[in-house]
């Protein structure tokens, strides 16, 4: 009898279902009312929250109270290599930038009452100081530290009365890649993958956002079934990490 | 005894787990290669498919072989009530606009073998006449016809030797509204819903996409597998309504 | 005794004072106020007649009183072959698009009493499906269908009390190829054409517009007093064909 | 019997058929090949001509002999009161602006054998120091001379061998204000203008473009056509003027 | 013993510390409140002033009293050989340009008391006709003149009470070219400069502004101490020849 | 005798003539050939080096030899309370930010050896995380950082035979406040500063950049010396600091 084939070990030795090493460094960027670096493996993003009084004149004009959160990503230069240009430079917000804030904001929007935040805007900014695959996924769940201490503030200040933030949200990539299940991908493992899913979930285990493309062949029900089993082991040991820094 | 209070009916009386009268009209644009206008009740697309010898750019400077696929996706101005401006009048392409095109250009990438296409472009256009919700997957659906109708053109003409179209592929808006799971939303239940989902699937039943968004309330496992039959079921039907077309 | 030398034929075998056939499809999208599909032969163009409340910012800034007209147009890219770009895509409008919008909104203010409008803003948008030649006049003999049935709504509504239309406007090229004056120039003629004028004219036989450009050689006064001879002979038929399927 | 009521005066004076004063004021920007200060009365234009060796990346891709010939045309900020904006600080070309550079660029491309120029771009650059009416044909009129200028150095020295230019060429603008026809509007009078005409003409009395708009009242054949002769005066006039600085 | 190597003269023949010939014209703009051509040599800007009731609406919103004063620069694009191109067509206003206005705007408000000015912004639009080196210097002493003259036309007509404009202001640069100290250099020195100065100075003798750039070796404190008197030298010149036209 | 009014003291209470805390933390961006955060008390920028074969198109046209070096500048949204927009998302480069960002790279290439850098582009990138005044000197110096040690890895690895880097190079800026010279600006002393100068040196004493300012009141040749004085003595603390972080 012989002993079956054995895959590709992932490149950094970390078995199909474990994390990359999660940390998060507060207070980045004092100005900001709340600020986190977000670390999954090497893969590294400033998240900062701002909060402002005033909402958008789009929702002035269409008269919807409450207030305002949104999302921006950028990728800093320097995150990759080769270097990439800014966008400030070639004057055009790329689709992947709009699609990843658009993701990052309606995750976070989930989790809040917007009523409760009263005529305010926040602002969630991520910049990638280092991309190795799963920016997105780390700058969502940075996302939510960077909100919930910038909040937290303003409980403290009387500025708020009532907490606006219903529960925690976290996100990570699932991929299958040489035909096995993996979590939280690096970006060669991203490059690999013949399927890519974000999975973003809250701490009561519902589903914000499932986005699963197969990049070059589709995948089946069971295939499905098993990449969301994976996303939510993954992000409910983010939910942990984030509560951690949180109290901290 | 009371009987169990009925649940308010769809806009136009259909069950939850009905489409939309489905249509398809081919050549509406002689000059493209395929052309095709879809209905999905109201909401109506243009879809053309323009093949160019050549490929991009980028794909000759990192020495990438085969050929290439890429959408582009438009509201006509009077597709809305009110008017919409025109993005080419703003300057700006919105981030919901580069989203959808996305998602086409990478849902009828997933079933085309661009090595069999050779060193050619092709332009997948969706413009849409009339928005009534569901524009982006009456576009992958009607792009797909304009898609296999080209292909057929180069096939017959011997420009290509092989077919690189692998199977057919359509999609379908599903979400839950009310509390209750409904196939291809129009406008007013896609504004009414607590979740969003749109999924791509393939001949084969195997998924391209599936992209499930919490509009507010995030939503359970047990809702996601609902959701994804219904899809299923829809999409079924609309492969056999592009089946007809294509061989007409 | 030998018969003179035949001129070349034109390429759909036309007389040299026949138009094109003329043919009007409406409500091809029926969220516009009204709507219509206008073929010149091969050119067809999708004129869209939306009406709004209010006017455009600079009106009110200049205390103007009365309604606003205006107008857009584009060539959807499967319109020609190759495949033109998207404007928005480039995110330029381009000199030769706002030319021809220019002269659709002037040709269309002509007829429209303003101050009969109310504080209303009509947007024109002429997207063309596929340009043969043409597609300048074939935009403004259609929008005025499309304007003519948008007002007609209006006013069985009772929400206009007084017909802002003074009176219908077609629009015709004439050119001169080979030497010899020539009624609705198709593509592979204005290709051709020593001469090209686009008139814009009246049903009471009136001028709007009249620009006549030598492409290469100038021309004479004889010359252009043909053109206008045979413009004014094709705009009059145009009229006929814009009546009957106003009025069907 | 009584006197017939006379006709409001022009602001200046000028009798109905009489042309503003004309001035040529040459080398005011001496780097470019030919350059001129044209005056029409208060409206004043500076005319650059560069020539540069090489063609548009367009004319290579389309293996297009010869040279090419392009203009641009601006209002400096200080030309109007109030003071008009620069496009290059709202990063727009306008639609006015745009139109007209394409009349300036087509008008001269007509007089000019663009083989004869051999693989050379010249740059027509049309900046209004003053405007008050007629800046356009003011353009082109002061184009010609500095095109014909700097034509004549390259004959000169032995760059060129053959005279590209085949006969001058000017315009002027006509209209009918207050029901009469008027040649070479100023500002107040443009403003006025039921019908307003601008006509490009050869020193062989061809036309090379005849734009003729109704404001807003359509205009008769039998005004066209006196239109027509009241610009032919005014251009002839012109050419004349242009002759003697051209001499000079 | 031998006489020491003389040193290259300058390409005019003038002394190291000689200005160019400079010479004003005014009002070559009669439309703007204040216009001046200057010359430094072969270097020619047009200056004009347009000063216009109300103020800039980030002022208002910071609720700034007094006015407001701004500069435009441009190069025309026959202002040198090649032409450049207009930055209305890039769309893009460069670096150099933007840096340029802002130290014209900085230099005129240093002398002007904005709380005089009242309500008013005044436009100071500085467009190169030949730029030979110094462009930004002659603008800057040109600025002044069309700034004096407008100003000087409000007073008379009563619409200022009091004079804003506190003293004169001019500006030159200088340069170590060759190991040696030039004042006012002209195109090619400027190319050879290792170091570039431009001294912006007002009527007192004060400094407005100070830029010493090292091209390509940097420079002792002694070097900076020789070209700012070489600089005063220049500019207490011009401020004369200010004078001289202002009264005139 | 009375004593002497004393000044305000400075807000963190600092003696005139006294920098805030520096500090350097080298790697904080490890995809950068080389990366750092400067800190300048609460001013805090993140400088990374990135090294990349090849030169700009500009440089081949022109057939300039050797490398280039250039630099690009923002503002981090959350570095300043009010948050400030992005960018990318305006699409616009502000001038402010353009000015920087030519600074930083004059700055950096006056001390490297261009030629010896071979056919390679340096990027120096400057993302202030919180700006407290003095972002532009805390931006130049601490590139130094990232360039040198970026270098000293080229130097390590072959890939470099000869140091292109002459000498260290940094910057700091001064000003006038209430009447008294201080070194090293905070915003809020920026802010009332009457004459505001920045200063770039090199090791060995000499100016790179001296651009002094005055925001209102012209400033004298005296006040000009002592503000060059005090910058100097900053200077050599700052080359100081960084000569331990790039050894260390």
């Amino acid at each position: 009898m012989t002993a079956p084939a054995k895959k590709t070990a992932r490149p950094d030795g970390r078995a199909p279902d474990a994390l990359r090493p999660i940390r998060f460094t507060p207070d980045l960027a004092p100005a900001a009312s709340g600020s986190v670096l977000v670390e999954f493996g090497r893969t590294r993003v400033i998240c900062g929250a701002s909060i402002e009084d005033g909402v958008p004149r789009w929702m002035r004009a269409q008269n919807v109270s409450g207030g305002w959160l949104t999302a921006e990503y950028s990728l800093l230069p320097y995150a990759t290599k080769p270097r990439s240009s800014r966008e400030s430079s070639t004057g055009k917000v790329s689709g992947r930038t709009q699609e990843i804030q658009r993701l990052i904001g309606r995750s976070l929007r989930a989790v809040t009452d917007l009523d409760k935040l009263g005529e305010r805007t926040i602002w969630l900014d991520c910049d990638v100081l280092e991309a190795d695959g799963g920016t997105r996924t780390a700058a969502v769940t940075g996302a939510w530290v960077a909100l919930r201490r910038a909040v937290n503030k303003l409980l403290k200040d009387g500025a708020l009365k009532e907490d606006p933030l219903r529960e925690a949200v976290a996100a990570v990539s699932v991929g299958i890649v040489e035909g096995r299940p993996l979590l939280d991908l690096c970006y060669t493992e991203d490059l690999a993958a013949a399927v890519d899913m974000n999975v973003v979930m809250t701490a009561s285990g519902r589903f914000v956002e499932v986005q699963g493309t197969a990049e070059e062949t589709p995948y089946s029900r069971e295939e499905l079934d098993g990449l969301l089993d994976l996303a939510a082991k993954g992000i409910r040991q983010l939910l942990k990490a984030q509560r951690l820094v949180i109290r901290g």
